[in-house]
């Protein structure tokens, strides 16, 4: 047997699409037509002072589309909307360890957006790979809150 | 018991986020980039002239993300990288019967890019739906082939 690679030995880390986000206008809007057309459930919702968001999960299997509006138009989803109108914002990579996560890609020469972890929905640690270094794609990192459900 | 409504006999129809599709410049560069930076291994590959992609698809869970690069710049790959640069273009729900699924959606208002599916990735059954009906995300409808992993 060869000598396994640091990626080997460590195991994947990256597990799952965690969800996918989309900016939104109008959240209880968004929601209740998610639910109509498409039979997903509404798991979770809360408002992220900070990011300046009021944000809903709804469920898609193991995943979820993360449905986002703006508390305030200079907020990073209001500037989002301003510029591009209602569509998909981000795509979200569930990792089993966002430190060891964040330590990989910074080694790969990738820019995260912050020095460490933020708090994310339902208490999950965040962060944010800059888009300049990952293909336009804004991709976020959430490593979620021990004893969630995923 | 009261009688079960339409959607709980028939039971959920969308049953996960098959895949999120990003729109590349360079496949081959893209498919070493995932691989490199998130470790997200190369599942298949194909180019389809009917819709002008030359495509991979790169395993996240249960999940993928489909590399989308154009093969002439009048596709709907090439107009998306005209318009907007690289990102996410589109995200794909997982569907158990495509044709139940469309028949829903149509039934709540909402218009479908083809009037019967058409081939897609792997040989699945796909249909899209229109975005101004759809908050401005482009959702794709998989029906997997009999016998594909999912
Ligand atoms: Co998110
Ligand atoms: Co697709």
């Amino acid at each position: 047997m060869s000598t396994p690679t640091p990626a080997e030995a460590l195991g994947p880390v990256v597990t799952a699409i965690d969800h996918v986000g989309f900016a939104v206008r109008d959240l209880d809007e968004a929601v209740a037509f998610y639910g109509r057309a498409f039979g997903l459930p509404l798991l979770h919702e809360e408002v992220n002072e900070e990011q300046g968001v009021r944000e809903a999960m709804v469920g898609i299997g193991d995943s979820a589309i993360q449905l986002l509006a703006p508390l305030r138009p200079d907020s990073p989803i209001g500037k989002f909307l301003e510029r591009n109108g209602e569509g998909i914002q981000q795509v979200a990579f569930r990792v089993s360890d966002i430190d060891v996560a964040a330590d990989r890609l910074r080694a790969a020469g990738l820019r995260l957006l912050y020095d460490v972890p933020k708090r994310g929905t339902a208490d999950s640690r965040v962060n944010f790979v800059h888009p300049k270094d990952c293909g336009g794609v804004l991709v976020e990192l959430v490593e979620p809150a021990a004893g969630a459900h995923h």
